[in-house]
């Protein structure tokens, strides 16, 4: 089990393209990791994987356990070995992320952060499973639900990647959460921390799996990139 | 041992912006491959690995057996697992390259391709090693020699990385050659086959390593990719 690497499953210009079949298993992706965010196939919600279990957190944002069985179209995974790097309090997400950021020397590190504590706000997403054929992926975006919630204690999981990655997966920073009871939960828009421990894992290498079985990935044209950011910004 | 998936130290960004240390042995290398092509520290030779045994070839064009302990900047590598798929007599590379590319659906999966026989031309570049602090990359352009040889027995080792990763990978084909008494070799700017098996060798997934514990690395900005496509083109 490698603890300095992590693995992908797709990347993003294949859902800004409307690839959108799950091309791996739970059972599978966690072959790769016990620690993880994704998404289902046909955007079926947003995933986060905790100590080696699976929630998918629906479009009325409810934490919902996932089967082994249940297939994913997008996901980075890794084998949890943070190190406790710091107690945060009265603080915006994106403010906690640019701190921890200036730990890390340069911007070329991977690397994946775990906020644990109560958060006073949580403004996060989810979408509901479209079927196939899949409506463009700007049509999926209109699907996407929005939750706001004060007060919630639970588990933040966000993954940072250098910019030349972009297209292959999120430049910069990706995050989904899920409350301890799950109840809340989804893709990660706004957040104030109100008391946090955080945790810091950084990677040397990145496992990208393609899912050459898949008919629609091998005949997609994947060569235009121009729509990838607004669909990074939006959908997933 | 994977043998559908190839294992990536460094990025091409990284020659383009001239980070060029050693960051891996070749014996570290070859736990990830048998098989592979790279350059030394300094842009020191072009390198290929065919049957678990490594080769530079130099300045004067000559194919040097590698030690253990040689540093490398950037190289692929895999275990080879190749499958035949053609006799070929009379064609250029490229068209034959070409060829080969019809047979596989779609333009989005990596591949690897082996070409071992007799070849009535061969046109390749190789480098002289330079030191740290490494010049400009536009000058180690100028570094290069270039050799031109007719009938020559050997083997030619290409990599094929769809177009979304370009600057992480050589986007397109990429091909070194060594001949079987390792007197010509290099990186293949041209060649003309006369008669040669052809192989090939598909992956679903690719590891890419980053030197972490290199300075320059951490340090560097690698987020203007403007230069890359001439740098590939004439560097590596």
């Amino acid at each position: 089990m490698e603890k300095n690497s992590f693995f992908q499953q797709g990347t993003m210009q294949m859902l800004s393209e409307g690839l959108l079949d799950g091309t791996i298993t739970l059972k599978e992706l966690m072959i790769h990791g016990d620690t993880g965010i994704g998404t289902g196939e046909g955007i079926d919600g947003e995933l986060i994987i905790l100590n080696g279990k699976g929630f998918k957190v629906n479009h009325k944002g409810e934490g919902i356990p996932l089967e082994n069985a249940f297939k994913i179209t997008f996901a980075d995974v890794h084998f949890e070995n943070y190190e406790k790097i710091d107690n945060v309090s009265s603080i915006e997400l994106s403010k906690c992320l640019e701190e921890i950021k200036k730990r890390i020397v340069g911007t070329n590190i991977f690397f994946s952060v775990k906020i644990h504590g109560r958060f006073e706000v949580i403004h996060t997403r989810s979408s509901k499973k479209s079927n196939k054929p899949y409506p463009g992926i700007e049509k999926i975006a209109n699907n996407q639900v929005e939750f706001y919630s004060k007060d919630v204690t639970g588990t933040l999981l966000s993954y940072y990647s250098p910019s030349l990655y972009q297209g292959i997966t999120v430049a910069g920073f990706h995050s989904h959460f899920i409350s301890d009871d799950y109840t809340v939960g989804g893709h990660v828009i706004f957040s104030k921390i109100k008391h946090a421990s955080v945790y810091l894992q950084k990677f040397a290498s990145f496992t990208q799996n393609t899912p050459i079985q898949n008919i629609d990935y091998l005949n997609a044209d994947l060569s235009d990139i121009s729509k990838l950011d607004n669909i990074i910004k939006n959908v997933e």
